[in-house]
C-alpha cells in the first residue's frame, strides 16, 4: 500500500506493506483521512505516539470501506462505510482497526466530510458532555471556534439546545462561525458577556483567569487546546472555590481501546443522527489525493482556514 | 435565648429574641454547635454571610431537640434528636431550620460529637464522592488531613475500601491521623508515593503543581482549603491535560436550600450508617459552655488541635 511517511521532519508518500488484520480487526480501504493539529507535531518529532505506533506514520482519523474481517471480527460487512479513530498510520490506502473502535458513515456523508469527522466531532463531544456534562438552555462558550474542534462543538451546542457564544480570533472568521449558530464576541468580551455554564477552551492559558470570572456557579471549563500558552500565570483557586467549578483537561490520543469504543458509541448514539437529519455538518476546506500529503501538511500549517484538510485515496 | 454574637470582632453571649418556625422548618433547643474556620473569618468581618443571615451571629452546625414543629413540618417529631448545617445564627439555644436539612442524629453519638459532624463530614463526603467518584481500591491522598475535615475525609476514605494516604502539617498530629487509618508522608514526599486517584486539597496553592505531577491518569483533585495560598503561581494546564484529569473547587455555605438538603440525604444514605457501626468517629477536641464562647474562639484560633471545638448549650 501507499502511506505517507515522515522522514527527517519533511512528509513522503511511500510503499509500506499491507496490514493484516488479527483477531476482531477489520481491513479498511481508506477513502478519506483528515489532518489534525497532533500530525502536525508528530511531522515536528514533538508528539509522542503510542506505544505499538509506528512513530514516522501519521493520521488520526479515517473514512473507508471494509475489504476484509479478521477472526472473530464480525460488526460490518464487507464493503460497508465506516469511520472511525485511530492511533496512528491512518493517512494510508489501508488500515487495520479493531472494529470496536468502528461507526457506520451516515448516507449523506461524502469521503471527505467522513473522513474528517471522527476526530473533532468525538473531542467536541467528550469535552462537552462526557466530561461537562452540558445541558440544553445552558450557556456555552466556545474559544477558538473557528477550528475544527471549535466549529464542531459550536455545532454540537446549538444542535442540542444549549446557547452558543463564540470567540474567534481571525476575524475573517466571525461571519461564518455566526453562521454555525453562535454568537460571536471580540475576544476580550467574553467576561461582560457571562455568565456561562460550560467553556470549551481551544486557545489556552491567556483565557484561564478570565474563564473563572466568566463562569456562572457550578460551571465547567474543559481544556483541550494551549496553542496560545499552557502555563496560567497566578491562577486563582479562591475564585474556582467560589464559582463551585469544574476545569477538566483531556486528551484523546493516549486513551485505551475501551475508552476510546466508547467515545464511538457515544458518537453513534448522540451524534451521528444529526448528521442524518442535516443538524450538523463537517465544513471541509480542502481535499488533497494521498500523493500530494506534503502539500496538505503545508495548507494545514499555514493556518487561516475554516475546517478540515483531508487526503483523499 | 441566649445567643453567640459577633461585636468589633469580638465574641459576646447576649440575649436574642426567639426565633419561630414558619412553615416547613422545626425549632430545635441547640445542645451542641460546633466551631469551624469561617467562624473566624465572619468574627473578623470578612466572611460575606448569606442574604437573609445575622451577620453578627455565626454558627455554621449544631445538634439538639426539636421543641416544635412549625406548619407542614412533619419529618420528625417533639423531642427527636437532630442536627445539621445552617447558614448561620447556629450558636445559640434556639435554631430554626427547614426539616429537610435536618438529619437524625445516630444513637451512638454522644451531644458534642453530633454538633461537632454536620459541617465537616459533609465537606468531605461532598468533595470525596459527590464531586471526586471516589471508588473502592482507589489511593486517595489528603493534605492537611489533622484539621476538622481532613480527618473525616480520612475516615471516610479508609471506611469506604480506598486507600489513603495522607500529609500533615503539624509533626505531633502525625501518629494520630495514622491511627486513623491514613499513611502519613511528610509534605515534600507525596509526589514519590504516588500516583493518586483522588487528592483532597486543604492546605492550598503551595500543592498544586506537584499535585498534578502526583495524580494519576483520570485522576480528581477537590480544593476546599486555600489556608496556605490561594494562587498558584504557574499553573501547568498541559500537565492537567496530559493526566486528563478534573479539578472540582467548592464551598459549601453558598448552596441553596435544595442543594444543602440534597447533601443532608447523601450523608443519611451513606455516612451516618457508619457512625451506627463504628466504623466513624467525631474527633472531639474540647468543649465549652455556649457562655464561655468567646473562649472557645480564642482556642480555635490557637491552632495546634487535632478535632473539633464544640460550644455546648
Amino acid at each position: 500500500m501507499r502511506a505517507v511517511v515522515i522522514r527527517d521532519g519533511g512528509i513522503l508518500v511511500e510503499a509500506r506493506p499491507d496490514p493484516e488484520p488479527g483477531s476482531g480487526e477489520a481491513l479498511v480501504r481508506v477513502r478519506a483521512a483528515g489532518l489534525n493539529g497532533a500530525d502536525l507535531l508528530q511531522r515536528a518529532g514533538s508528539y509522542p505516539v503510542p506505544p505499538g505506533v509506528p512513530a514516522d506514520m501519521p493520521g488520526m482519523e479515517f473514512a473507508g470501506e471494509v475489504l476484509r474481517n479478521g477472526p472473530r471480527a464480525e460488526r460490518f460487512n464487507v464493503g460497508d462505510r465506516v469511520m472511525g479513530l485511530i492511533a496512528g498510520a491512518g493517512q494510508a490506502e489501508l488500515v487495520v482497526v479493531h472494529e470496536r473502535l468502528l461507526m457506520p458513515v451516515p448516507a449523506k456523508l461524502d469521503w471527505p466530510a467522513a473522513g474528517g469527522l471522527p476526530e473533532v466531532f468525538t473531542t467536541a463531544h467528550d469535552a462537552l458532555f462526557t466530561q461537562c456534562g452540558l445541558q440544553p438552555g445552558e450557556r456555552l462558550l466556545v474559544h477558538g471556534a473557528a477550528g475544527g474542534v471549535g466549529t464542531a462543538a459550536v455545532q454540537l451546542g446549538r444542535a442540542t439546545g444549549a446557547r452558543v457564544s463564540a470567540t474567534v480570533r481571525n476575524a475573517k472568521h466571525r461571519e461564518m462561525v455566526a453562521a454555525l449558530g453562535a454568537a460571536v464576541l471580540a475576544p476580550g468580551d467574553f467576561v461582560d458577556a457571562g455568565p456561562f455554564d460550560v467553556i470549551l477552551e481551544l486557545v489556552g492559558a491567556p483565557n484561564m483567569r478570565d474563564n473563572l470570572r466568566a463562569l456562572r456557579t457550578g460551571g465547567r471549563i474543559s481544556v483541550i487546546g494551549t496553542g496560545a500558552g499552557a502555563t496560567v500565570e497566578e491562577f486563582p483557586l479562591g475564585l474556582l472555590m467560589a464559582r463551585r467549578g469544574r476545569i477538566h483537561g483531556s486528551t484523546l490520543r493516549g486513551r485505551s481501546l475501551e475508552e476510546k469504543a466508547l467515545t464511538a458509541r457515544a458518537l453513534e448514539r448522540s451524534v451521528l443522527p444529526l448528521f442524518a437529519t442535516g443538524a450538523l455538518r463537517v465544513p471541509v476546506h480542502k481535499t488533497f489525493s494521498l500523493e500530494r500529503a506534503a502539500e496538505a501538511y503545508d495548507a494545514f500549517a499555514a493556518g487561516g482556514k475554516l475546517g478540515k484538510i483531508v487526503l483523499t485515496a
